[in-house]
This record gives C-alpha cells, structure tokens and sequence, in this order.
C-alpha cells in the first residue's frame, strides 16, 4: 500500500512523484497514457517505492488510508470528470489534492461536493515549474486544516525550503476554500508584473542608458547581489549572455517577441474587477503581452511615423537617466506590485472569509516558486510583525526606499515617455503612487458628469450624505 | 388591446412609456409597486393611450398579438424571474426586449431558452438617461432579424435622431443573440474612458496651462464647436460653470473625488481579457475609479511625501504645454479609445458570430446617448466605406491626426508625469500607439524567461517553428 497516489503523470506529475520517492514516500501513479506511467517508472531504479497503475480504480485500492491522492490533469472538465471517476472508491477522511492551475471558484465548488461526502478536497497552488516539482516546490494549500494534517508531513517533505529559513518548508496551509489556488493566482501576476518589469527595464538600459549585452550581462548579475536579489533576476542575466549559434547575435535578438499566456495571470485581474481593488501592474503585463501578439495592428503601426525607426524620432542628446535611477525606479515599482497583490489577497480572504494568513503566504514564495526572493523575506516579516497593514508600501522597511525612489522612477518613465519607449508597468507604479499621494482626483469631475446625465449623486468634500447638482445651484 | 407593454416603470421604464405615447403608441404598463403605475399614469393626461394593471396576468392579455413587451427591470435574476412569470400567457411570434444593463451572456442564454418556446427575445441596450429616455434614447437591439420587425416601427417612432441624419432613427438591429447588450456594454466602456480623458484634461488645463474655471469653460465651450464636439465636452463646460451656492466655490470644488461605478464599464474590461483584446483606456479608466475611492490606501498616501502639496515637489517654471497640445492629446487619446472598442467588438462579433454591422454601431451612437458626438459621424462614414478597416486607428480621417498628435500627446504625457499629475488614460493612450509602432517589443525576454523556467517555447525572428533556449545554444 503506497503513501501517496499520483494521477496525472506528465511533466508536472512525473516529477512530482519522483520528488515524493526521493523523500522515501511510496507513491502509486496513474495516467490514462500508458506510456506515461512507463516513462515515470524507468527514472527510479528499483526503489521499492514507486509503482504504477492502467486503471484508476486499482490506483485507489492501492493506496493505504487515509488515501492522499495528487491529481495533476488538466484544469478544467478533466478534473471533474477523474473525481467522478474515483470518488465511490474513497473513504470518509481521504483527502484529494488538486495541484492543477484551477480556477479557484471551481476549487471552492469541488471542496463543497466533496466535503458533503466526508472528503477532504485541498486546492494546492503549486509553483518552481518543472525543476521546482522534482526537486523542491512552493506548495500553497487551501482547505480544511483537518485534510491539511493529513498530508502536512508528506507534502512538507517533498516543498523547497528557503536557504536561510531551513526549518521553514515551502508548503503550508494558507486557510480556507479555494484560497490556495487564489494565492497561486496572485503568484502568477505577480510573477507577470515582475517579468514585464525586467523586460522594461532591461529595454531602457539599453536604449536610454546605452549599454550593451555584455554590460547587462554585468548589471543584472550586480542586482542580483543587492536587494533585488530573485531569481528571475538571476536568470535574466544568463538569457542576456546567451548567444544563438545559428547566427551568433545574442538569443534576444533572434526571439519573437510576440508574448503568450496560459490565463492565470489574467484571472487576477480580472477578479481585481470584481473585488475593486487597483491590481494594475499585473493588468498592464497582460495587455503588454496582449499587444505583442496583436501582428495585424502591429503590422500596420509602421503607418503611424513617417520615420523608419522610432527611436531617433524626438531623440534628446542629454539622457539623464543613470542605471541606480533604474534600479530604484525597478524596486520600487516592484514593491507597488507586491503591495497591490498583497491588498487584493487582503479583500479576497474578507469577502471569502478565508482568514487568509499573508506572513505564511510571503515565506511560502521565499523558495521553490518562480518569484523566490530576498525581497520576500522582507515582505513575511512585516506581515508577521503586522498583520494588518493597510498596504506594504507604508510598512517601515519600503516606506523610506518609496518616497526616495519615487523621483528616479519619475525621471525614468519621463526619459521614456519622451523616447516613445512604451513602460507600461513601470508607468502603472508611478501613476499608481501619484494618485495616492494627490489629495484630489480629476475624478471629482466624473461625478459632477455622472449625475449631470444619470443621477447618480455625489458625497460633497465638507459635509454628509449624497448630493446632486440641482441641490448645490439652488 | 395595447401595442407595448413596459414591466418595470421606474425612471426608465417610466419614460420610455411616456415617450412611446408621446409617439402614439399605445402602451400598457406593470410594475410590483401600485405606486410607481400611479405616478406613471398620473403624467398623461387622458390620452386614452396608457393604462396601468396591477398583475403581470393582466398586462400580458391586453397586449395586441404579436405582442412586444419591454422589461425595464434590474437585470440579474429579476429578468429570469420575470420571464418565468409571463411565460405561460404568450405565443410564437411574441417579442419580449430585455431593455436593463443584463449581462450579454444573460441575454444569450435567455434567448435560446425563449426561442425553444417560439418567443422572440431581443436584448436592447438603452442608453441616454432619464432625459433620453423620455426624449429619444439610442437602442442597441440584438436577435432575431424576424422578432427585429415585429418591433422595429415602434422602437424606431421612440428613438433619438440625429440632427444631421433625420431619417436614421437611433434605433437598430445591430447583429444575433446578446450582441445589443454587448453593444451597450462596448458603449458605457468607451463612455467611461471619455470622461476619465475629459477628467484628465481639465486638470491639466488647471495644472499645466494655468488656466481658472472661467477660462476653462470658454476652453471646453470652443472645444465643443470643433472636432470634439460631443454631449460629454458640452456638459463639462456647463459644469466648469456651476458654482455651489452654500460655498460660492465652483461646484467642482466641494464635489468628492470618489467616483463610483455600476458595473458595465469593468465587464467590457473583463472580457477584453477574455478574448486578448488591448483595451487598455478604459481598464485604466475603470482603475482610475477604483483608486479615487480606496480612501484607506489614499489616507496613508500622504506618508509618502514630506511637502504638503505635492504639486510643488518638482515643479519647473517652463512649462511647455498648450491648449492646442491638450486638446490633440485628448482628440488622438479618444481615437485610441474608439479603435480599442471597434475591435474589440469585431473580435467578440468573430467568436460569438454575431455578424455586427460596425458602421450601424457607430450611427447608432451618434444621437440620443451618452457618447453621442461629431466624432461618430466621422466613425461611421469609415466604417461604411470600409467595413473590414483593421483598425480606426489606421482609416483615412484619423491616421493623419493621429500621426501628427502623438508629438502633442507625448509632450503632455511627459510634463504631467513630471509634475506627478496622474495621468492613466492619456498615458495608456500614448503607450499604446508607441506599443505598435516600435518594431521590437520588451516581450522577447519575457518569452525567453517563459522558456527558462517553463520550456513554453518561442518563435524566432527568422525562422518558422517553435524553438527552446536549449535548442539555441547548441
């Protein structure tokens, strides 16, 4: 009887599972290609520990109980379509495990059906791409702390442990419902906003500083020592150095960059919508890869500058931008994105009523996942000293870096602006924290016209209660 | 027998039932409240061509057959209530027009539940306000071309007319299923982003050129003869005007910045990430919202300037903006805004196969609604001329000015950005005409860090095919 099943063995899964054996978990796979199971089984030489099923029933007669089952199938139907597959094989207190992307309303409906059988249905949002999975993942896991306790030990077993906090595994319950796959969602954004930041920044370190490759090479690799220290920091040094030996050029000048998408970092803005909350780093990433991939409209922009290149249009001789302005303006703007998917997780756990714990979902991110940093052990313990900062970006340790940066990011988005190199995350900060310091918004104005044409009232700035402007003239 | 019945009169049902007989319709009317039925009949006087029923029952056996009835209800689970409720009364060749805010996949869905039934349903988006309503709104109808002519003489005597074009009632059938409420929806988006852009302005035209109120109604008034000429620029103006009587302050000095919002605005930007459409103005512009009203967040703003005004922080003495570059700003940023919703409903039109007539869209919004102006004249004759146009941006009336007042926009951008006057539509614009002129595009590194850490693959720039980093390097 293994300790744990695994149903779904492509990449993400194969891996999984063979992280778990290397923990001295005994694990029974299951995919519906037998090819797959084969494949998984050839990468342990006779461990004792691994063994694989054709058919979805023997995988579940296989497993001791409670049974802790791992589905990793696609998200969607396929998900619903294996739990009905195995749900009359499983016993009170089984837990099953979910550590597809899933949409988190779908994660909160399962867990409901599941848990009116007496089953434990965890959401566990899972990050550290393929390396991670084998090797170490971040494990973000909503659902009941009963199905948790069941499979803590194994899964904390199998997660990343960050180097300076090695008692402090990468998986942990975050609380209630869906909101492990929620926090996997803002991972994901997040991990948007930080890649379009880089991709911006590296853009006008070339085209505003003037440096070439190989002093990216040696500017990102300095960054990396410093407090932007991460690991997409790390690895987009090593993109920079890379060079394609067809032609010889560096890699980046022979990739396309039409930007695709797999969909979760659009799920959160999309739920920032319906929350009301100003997710707008993440928003502008996607539209950002949205419009690289827009070949018809970008075809004929050629239409719009009678110039052959854009950049000598209005170039100015004096570019005052000097790669520290770049290295605040890329930190703070990356403490705004953190601040922002931080206050959404905030409205999401209150209108969820998940009691979302946001220190844990901090250390959670320390290692393992695609956005592991040093900044992140920064983030956990300002949650930890404060649980219920209003936002991150007046807790003590990014206040003073804020207020300081704000100028260099200004200079910088101007410089681009002026350049007619497009920023639009590094822009979406500085407007971000314009807006929050102006005491008034132009938007006093869309109220005056919201009721000029519909009624819609507004509240006046030196008494109570709603007004409308046939009230205020007479 | 009545020729329209109106379920719901509110203020809208109210006047759209008065504005039928105003046009000799006769028109039977219900609504859950007795009094809302007595207010509405109490402002005909004996025409002999309204009259009021106390049961859902009764409205529906004294409409003439075919019979066209009109939902003026809250949308959501009211309409299917509704709808489950008179049901049973009708025949085939009935027509029922859902004239709320519903929601377009509502609309969808109820159609082909009603059209089992041999009912005809229409989705109808209304827009106009309370004035329009009573006086001639603009009607976006979605559905079947045959429920369409039942219902066309009716709601075409209600509609608005434009000036110029007597004889094109702003009522039409604008394409299948729910694609009028995704017409209104596309409609109250762009109307959200104008106002922001008109927001925007005026503040500059206080901020940056140093203009009073009183200068800036003569501003707006003169804009309002040109090019920009519009019912948003107009009412701007008059309420540039107003002043508060309590305070003898313009009335924009004592109106609260907090503006609020319905819902229709952020659906539009929903589905835009739905179908990997950029409509980057009015996300912003629904953003802008959201900002002015997270009072908490804005409270604590202040710690993030040691000045009390940050306007003076890095004021410059020389700045270099006009009116003249404001209002290019403002006219090129609404064409951005225009040509994001155009095709955003071509692509929605495309996948839902709505067949949309673009050029009817645009004549619909050329009276009786919010958006209303010169502008759409302009919209419509390029779209009739060419209905497969990839993009305004690029039709003959508007690639020169745009060309032309991207140097106008971008000088704005840059001195608003660099006195932190927020600026996110205007900004959105520009960075969304710089995205598709520059030929490379940030995002190649964003593809190649996808690879690094998920093997997503890319494309090259020379070559077909799909291709890994690892497959580069060797």
């Amino acid at each position: 009887m293994s300790d744990l099943g695994v149903i779904g063995v492509g990449v993400m899964g194969r891996n999984l599972a063979l992280n778990a054996v290397a923990k001295g978990v005994s694990v029974s796979v299951f995919d519906q290609s037998p090819e797959a199971v084969q494949r998984c089984l050839s990468e342990v030489s006779d461990s004792g520990l691994l063994d694989g099923h054709s058919s979805l029933e023997d995988l579940v007669k296989n497993l001791a109980k409670p049974r802790k089952i791992l589905l990793m199938v696609k998200a969607g139907e396929t998900v619903d379509s294996v739990l009905s597959q195995i749900v009359s094989g499983l016993d009170e207190g089984d837990v099953i495990m979910d550590g597809g992307n899933s949409y988190f309303e779908d994660t909160q409906r399962r867990e409901k059906e599941m848990s009116g059988k007496g089953i434990h249905y965890l959401g566990v949002g899972i990050s550290g791409g393929e390396e991670g999975a084998r090797k170490g993942p971040s494990m973000m896991v909503g659902g009941s702390a009963e199905g948790w306790e069941t499979v803590k030990e194994v899964l904390q077993s199998m997660a990343a442990r960050s180097e300076d906090f090695p008692d402090e595994p990468c998986a942990e319950r975050v609380g209630e419902g869906g909101s492990g796959h929620y926090v996997k969602m803002i991972h994901n954004g997040i991990e948007y906003a930080d890649m379009q930041l880089i991709s911006e920044t590296y853009t006008l370190l070339h085209g505003l500083v003037g440096q070439g490759y190989a002093k990216m090479v040696e500017q990102f690799s300095s960054w990396n020592s410093g407090r932007l220290g991460s690991y997409l920091i790390q690895i987009t040094a090593e993109i920079l150095r890379m060079a394609d030996a067809r032609t010889s050029k560096p890699v980046l000048e022979v990739i396309h960059d039409g930007a695709g998408q797999k969909g979760t970092g659009r799920w959160m803005s999309q739920q920032a919508f319906e929350l009301g909350v100003p997710s707008t780093l993440v928003t502008e990433a996607v539209f950002a890869r949205v419009i690289s991939s827009a070949s018809t409209l970008r075809e004929s922009g050629k239409l719009l500058t009678s110039e052959p290149k854009e950049l000598s249009d209005e170039m100015e001789s004096n570019v005052r931008i000097s790669p520290e302005d770049l290295e605040k303006a890329l930190y703070i703007s990356k403490v705004c994105s953190y601040a922002q998917g931080f206050y959404q997780l905030q409205e999401a756990s209150t209108v969820n009523q998940w009691n979302l714990d946001l220190s844990k979902v901090a250390k959670l991110w320390r290692a393992g996942c695609i956005i592991r940093s040093r900044f992140l052990d920064k983030i956990a313990s300002e949650y930890e000293k404060n649980p219920s900062l209003v936002s991150l970006l007046f807790a003590p340790s990014f206040l003073e870096p804020v207020r300081e940066g704000r100028v260099a990011l200004r200079r910088v988005v101007k410089e681009a602006v002026g350049e007619a190199l497009p920023v639009p995350a590094l822009s979406a900060a500085l407007t971000f924290l314009d807006s929050i310091v102006l005491r008034r918004l132009p938007t006093n104005m869309v109220q005056a016209q919201r009721d000029y044409f519909g009624a819609h009232g507004f509240r006046r700035t030196d008494a109570d209660g709603t007004f409308h402007l046939s009230s205020l003239l007479s």
